[in-house]
């Protein structure tokens, strides 16, 4: 049974007179509710929800105007985070302040509840966050707005050590002094790890508050949990507020469940911290929950006060129909993972081939930006130290020195999220392909699952972001077989550049291709034979779904040909001319925008092959901004589950419904 | 009549023994030769090819070992220039050396000449570049691969001052460190200026040797036009191959011709540098061009060598039809335009239309990359200096600040080219779009013209770049008035984003609208009334082939219905069927790839309206990558001038030919 620590226990503890001491103790309630938030979502950042909550409770009780005259006024001091990752502690704060219901904390990551990275939309954020390196700049733009406006209130922006190493960070900064952009005070949640490894590690900040001063800032230095400490700091800041002012605060990542505090867990994991992302299991749940509870309950016994009074919370309103269960997310030790095939997890297959790869290919070298784990690049690193290059969270940077690595040689594997990778280091990736050399670009995390962690994470623009680069092929395959074969034909045979999209997640089913199956460029290869429509679709989360619809189409006597066409930008018209010969009916199924993807790419292709007339093409693709949610709730929400898809095609064929 | 010093001359120098002494001499040798270069081409980048000859000759005459193991020896030293647009002065280098042949020298950006930015097409350039801060993170690459592969050579990156802007340069910097790459130099080329303004104004570097120092690299700082200083700078940087080594050179732009030197120059240009693009006049290429050919005259008299041989150069093979003749760059003194419809520039057109609104619009801001003359918002900087934000080269922190401005109640309006701004801040403006607050991107420089500054300026993916967004209207118009209509309408009443496209240079022909037009959403304008075909066409570059191509058709009796569509991702659908009722032949004249455009949304729209049946469409684009010439020369390469759409449609429609 969960517990939430109701808001009516904040109140008594805030109403208690009383200073840096219940500041802490506020900060701990907040732990254990963004804890209990997390498990119930079964994912979130707990590692550093926990080393931000001194900060975050510090400022928005003790520092800030804003939850004394509300987060519409214009006079408000605004506070947010720019990694965002943390917002669990975030929304536990909220929560604490009345700003977020409890009803909306418990549902974390879940449809019409709270997304899993900071969007606007929920009471109390202030800007949307979770791709990192741009909260400086949003900053300061917002507090040029209030001088501009002359309006009140300054505007403080967490960030975190590991997210300096984005550049943006140092446009900002240099920016916020030469515009003299007063008001504006940043605070970095030193807390030594980025996802799960040091900082010192993965790229080392060398002397951050030495760099910091370089830039002009007005620099402090303290520890993150002192309450006494972060008073003195602000009150220096406040008295000069002609100039932007940087926080170093020295955090422990995990702080305040003593096996998450990062020395003894980077210990406990030999090196590698555990518990950035990821729910932790019933055990260690309770134990971290009990620990949390106890010191509170301990210390507000010494304030005089009466134990915390903790509300059970309603069961889960589990989804009846889970396509896809499991939601993995940074970090090689998160738990609360159900794959319903392991062993066909597209990014393991992708992380095997390469390994395999790199016995027959010694140009091969393999880059990450800090997601080593989350990208199944991990077993290389370890195999290869010396062809892996960590790159730390620099995007851009990691690819121009791929162009470097591949006009000298050698072949970059280039890895990345694929909202981070084709956006960020787009006019990188451009630069590159116009050197002509070859480069493949790994998009991990494409698509709209996992939901949960929302729109800064879901990647629904990739394929057109990459699709009208002249020589780059954009592939995704459907299962592992198809992906150690892409990965393959990419290391082995392509004379372009190959950006090759994955899915992160477990495959919902095991996709059997047909035995004596190979790759063939630009083709696709069939996976139900039908004789009333044709659907083509693209990696594990919509082939089953469009299985699913085949399936279900199919109780009602209507007859689909499902193909799987991994080739997103490349079609074979010979090919095509004999996949819809059949069918007067085309359907595209993306896991993409409608807008760029394959529906695009298939109506040129049939266009130009002369195939368009008399043929109907109809394309399901994420209409909108994409849905946060659990997997089934983010399909049904954009209707692309296999029972709508089923039910839009039979209307589309105007044939029976089905249920 | 201009003249080259011929080859042979810089080998007598050369073979002549002595020191430094030499070098400058041979430095300007080549800055009379990038001149005649760039007189010749009608543009160019002299201010910084002059203040970065010394480096550039000092390094490769005397410094490396690459001329004397050629530019295909693994083992050679690698030097290029990340800012790239100094390239006329290392083409003048190549062509001392004997690299680059004369004939190639007097093609710059010319098709099949020079590129006008670096491409390693051309003999003796290592890396593309002339988009900005990519070159320490590919120079850190070249570095890398060559330990890897155990090969010799040094990584020497030349960057700009201002170009350490760009926040992908402290990525790579602190990377460099951390992954212990040796044998990497950076010489950041110190002049003091960016495109027409000091680097101190438009966004001061503060400290730079401290910056560089905080991030861990062993920085020098000497004179950059003395050569006795680099040879004790780069002795030093050689006996301490393992650490990263940075110089910053204190240089003068326009180095080398008094009235160009920046002191000078700045003050006659009352606070603006005139001489940073574009090519002088004919009286101020004499006066230069003699300036620096007597002074190195002097010098070969008093080292007893005979004068320069100067060597005619043939004249101009002009183009035989300009369609589009000026081709404007940074600078708002760039001379050499010789604009067709001087009024009809819908750059300006933009600028004014922005003036006027900012009387009525109080919440509209205008945020500018150090690219105002150019984007033509110099004139609004100067009335209204209060809400004009100068963010230097530094896209994606322009772009965050602006979302920062926009969820405080201000309507910010972003520019930047076309090529920088829609790819490099890709993801930044994703961000923004998803706070659902209101922002105006203006993507100057899109689309294929002018063709002289190659690849990285030329923008032809924009649209799809921001096609998939949700809530993002891409525009373009055709001529002032459709630009003035535009931004009113972005301004205010669109509920979306919006992204305008506009044309940099002055309009081929003056496009006349009917009488009573006014903008309708979603629909465009017919220029030209015919019943054999329809053609779409957006932007004054295309629109104007496109009415020569109606014009040419018309001749032969083909009678093309030519429409202006200025809408580019947002058609409306009743009027689509009006435009198209007549017609079973639609083509579309892309100013972009022939992928992600209007094309596609042309064949999304008729599909999804039903009106795809029984019709053709034909899109015509810019395939695979731009080239590099003239107007004349890049419309023809792609077959997108009016004659060769005109024969392209008789082909599709089977009619008779046109010459």
């Amino acid at each position: 049974m969960l517990t939430l620590i109701p808001r009516t226990d904040f109140d008594r503890v805030r109403s208690r007179s009383g200073g840096d001491d219940l500041l802490a103790v506020l900060a701990d309630m907040c732990r254990a509710n963004a804890l209990t938030a997390v498990k119930r979502a079964g994912s979130g950042h707990l590692g550093s929800s926990f080393s931000a909550l001194d900060l975050v409770v510090h400022l928005l009780l003790a520092e800030l105007n804003v939850a004394q005259v509300g987060w519409d006024d214009p006079n408000r001091d605004v506070f947010f985070s720019s990694k965002g990752h943390d917002v669990p502690g975030l929304y536990a704060a909220l929560h604490a302040l009345g700003v977020i219901p409890t009803e909306r904390l418990l549902r974390l990551r879940r449809l019409g509840g709270l997304d899993g990275h900071p969007d606007v939309g929920v009471p109390g954020i202030e800007a949307n966050s979770g791709s990192l390196g741009m909260g400086i700049s949003k900053g300061r733009g917002i507090a040029w707005a209030k001088r501009f406006l002359d309006r009140g209130g300054r505007v403080v922006v967490m960030v975190g050590d590991g997210e300096l190493q984005e550049g943006q960070n140092f446009e900002a900064l240099q920016a916020a002094v030469h515009q003299e952009v007063g008001r504006l005070w940043v605070i970095v949640d030193r807390n030594e790890l980025q996802s799960d490894r040091p900082t010192e590690e993965i790229l080392a900040l060398g002397g951050l508050t030495d760099k910091l001063a370089a830039f002009g800032w007005l620099v402090e230095s303290c520890d993150g949990h002192d309450h006494a400490e972060l008073r003195r700091v602000f009150e220096k800041f406040r008295a000069d507020p002609g100039v932007p002012c940087a926080l170093v605060a020295r955090t422990i990542k995990g702080k305040g469940v003593s096996f998450m505090e990062h020395p003894r867990a980077l210990a406990d994991g030999a090196g590698t911290y555990r518990w950035h992302a990821g729910a932790p299991g019933d055990e260690d749940f309770a134990r971290a929950h009990a620990e949390i509870v106890e010191r509170v309950d301990a210390r507000l016994a010494e304030l005089g006060l009466d134990p915390l009074r903790l509300e059970p919370v309603p069961a889960l309103d589990e989804s009846p129909a889970v396509s896809l269960q499991g939601e993995p997310e940074s970090g090689a030790g998160a738990p609360a993972v159900r794959p319903t095939v392991t062993d066909e997890y597209v990014a393991q297959a992708y992380g095997e081939a390469l390994l395999e790869l790199a016995e027959t290919h010694a140009e091969l070298v393999v880059l990450d930006g800090d997601l080593a784990s989350d990208c199944r690049v991990r077993a290389f690193e370890l195999s290869h130290p010396a062809r892996f290059i960590e790159n730390g969270i620099a995007e851009q940077d990691m690819v121009s020195m791929a162009g470097g690595l591949a006009r000298h040689g050698l072949l970059p594997v280039v890895n990345s999220f694929a909202s981070f990778l084709a956006s960020r280091a787009n006019e990188q990736i451009y630069n590159n392909a116009s050197e002509r050399s070859r480069i493949i670009y790994a998009l991990h995390y494409a698509g709209l699952i996992p939901a949960g962690p929302g729109k800064s994470h879901q990647s629904l623009r990739d394929i057109s972001l990459l699709g009208a680069l002249p020589n780059c092929v954009v592939v995704q395959p459907g299962n592992a077989e198809e992906t150690r074969a892409l990965v393959r034909w990419a290391v082995a045979e392509s004379t372009e550049n190959v950006a090759i999209r994955l899915a992160i997640g477990p495959s919902p089913r095991r996709l059997e291709l047909p035995a004596g199956w190979r790759l063939e460029r630009g083709r696709g290869t069939t996976l139900a034979a039908g004789d009333s429509a044709v659907l083509f679709a693209y990696g594990p989360v919509m082939l089953h779904e469009a299985l699913v619809a085949a399936e279900t189409l199919r109780a009602a006597g209507t007859r689909l040909t499902v193909i799987d066409l991994p080739w997103l930008n490349r079609i074979d018209r010979d090919w095509l001319a004999d996949a819809v010969a059949a069918h007067g009916d085309v359907f595209v199924l993306e896991d993409h925008a409608p807008v760029g993807g394959l529906g695009d790419a298939l109506r040129r292709e049939l266009a130009e092959a002369g195939l368009a007339d008399g043929r109907s093409l109809t394309v399901f693709g994420v209409d909108g901004w994409p849905a946060c949610g659990t997997p089934v709730e983010a399909l049904r929400f954009h209707r692309l589950d296999g029972g709508s898809i089923a039910q839009r095609i039979a209307e589309r064929l105007g044939v029976r419904s089905v249920t």
